[in-house]
């Protein structure tokens, strides 16, 4: 199957800690590279992944909190010293050209590559991102400032040729990608065989959504509906809840109980406070409502 | 002894390496501390070694390139979050207040303590900070930006009181800070007892020179003649003295020659091009000409 990686590179929270890096993903969805938000010390943390910098054309910055975008202008200005000069495309938030704009201008007056900042609204789904096998998708979460999750989908697969059908009936090469498409095939007796019976269902398009920063917002679920992987965000543990509430982010029983009326295959959950020593209260809270949920946790690479 | 510590946050280059973060250094003197160089990451790097980011009072930064300067907005963001009110100040070299204020106003417009911006020519060694025990000199070096080194010297210390003859002779306490100051001492019997009788000779007073980022300027060397510890970057090999000139950055061969004739104690160098796998050679390379020279490296602690 081809490529679709998730590539934690930072799941702590504003504060810095001893074990955790402010957020950053990277997917690598059939060796294009996507960035999901750009926290300080993401170029160092990308260069453990080891992909290449030059496969990434893609950012996209979920919301102006410095803890997911301080890293922005490190990152372009390595992406300079390394000869880049294809352009890079930062989706964002209304208000991100103004404040990176004028740092790429004084630390890279000699930027050989055009940095081209999309903002956008944050109001409903909106469709930002498309190429010939993927759609983007922004998602308004609630949080104190304005804030869009992003949900990377597959376009549909074509279904799989069988082969054994195929030279069965001597069905010549020119005519496989119209039975690919849906085509029906009638012999040159005149025998009709459905498109049904000369392939194999298409593997189900992967979905990819991330949710972070948010408070809980149950109507979101629908937009995410069926997720093959949805990161949410679970920043305190529910004995927490009022201070969730108060800085507007979630919980881990939320994230769980969010996931849960999403439909979602799996969770995922970071953005941890700095304040816990450990994760292990999260997963278990989480996993009393959504079984299969894993940690988030620096270096962890999920193909889904 | 007082403390007087170097920390090493940092002592990579430009570009991310899977083993070197940007530069930055915090000095523990009298456990006041002072931050030079303030590289993306440093906030994290800082949290490593367990110092309280309260006591960081002074920032000091050489020059604004990137890999010297991009983590002030992060750990700023921070201090704010930590609840900081005391003032904030740091030294740096001109068009420092243009980039960072509008990033503050941007990111923290609810910033509860003071960042006071002292800006400073280049062009000669000046003093830019002093306390009750220490000060602190801009020396100016030869980069491709302007770009300063710091040196930071303990005020010459008091004589140690020599316990016996104050026993010996029944000085009383009140004298006791006049002696130290260099006062003589007459019995009531007339008796004189010049003041090297009665005090053992001050502990030499400390000093740390920073120089980076910089080619080899040896002219230079009288303005920090005889310290007790000199970082000097070694960014290259002197197989690449070349690419050192073109780039001005020195040798680990020239932070050696350098070292010799400030005829300093001691040599750290750094500031490592992420082309080198390892250092062993710089080491060799500075050791021929400077025995007493050691490999900064991140975690490293050196207490003079």
């Amino acid at each position: 199957m081809e490529k679709f990686d998730i590539h934690i590179l930072g799941c702590g929270s504003a504060l810095p800690t001893l074990k955790h890096h402010p957020t950053s993903q990277v997917l690598n969805i059939r060796e294009k590279l996507f960035m999901i938000d750009c926290g300080e010390g993401t170029q160092q943390n990308f260069r453990h992944t080891h992909l290449k910098f030059s496969r990434l054309n893609h950012i996209f910055i979920s919301h102006l909190h410095g803890d997911h975008c301080f890293g922005l202008i490190g990152l372009i200005s390595t992406l300079n010293l390394l000869g880049r000069t294809n352009a890079l495309y930062i989706y964002g938030p209304s208000g991100i050209k103004e404040f990176l704009m004028p740092q790429i201008d004084f630390f890279c007056p000699n930027i050989a590559f055009e940095v081209i900042i999309k903002s956008f609204s944050t109001k409903k789904k909106a469709l930002i991102y498309e190429d010939r096998t993927l759609t983007v998708h922004a998602i308004p979460l609630r949080h104190r400032l304005p804030t869009m999750g992003f949900y990377f989908e597959e376009r549909a697969p074509l279904p799989h040729i069988r082969r054994d059908m195929i030279d069965f009936l001597k069905i010549p090469i020119y005519a496989i990608n119209g039975i690919k498409q849906g085509a029906d095939w009638i012999t040159e007796d005149g025998a009709f065989y459905p498109n049904e019976r000369l392939v194999f269902p298409a593997t189900p398009a992967r979905k990819y959504a991330y949710l972070s920063d948010t408070c809980f917002v149950p109507e979101n679920a629908d937009l995410v509906k069926g997720a093959t992987l949805l990161y949410h965000e679970a920043t305190f543990l529910e004995s927490e809840a009022k201070r969730a509430e108060e800085t507007q982010h979630s919980t881990a029983k939320q994230a769980a109980e969010f996931a849960k009326l999403a439909d979602v295959q799996q969770l995922l959950i970071g953005h941890y406070s700095g304040r816990y020593d450990s994760e292990d209260q999260h997963l278990s809270e989480a996993q009393t409502i959504f079984p299969n949920t894993l940690l988030a946790q620096e270096g962890l690479c999920i193909s889904i």
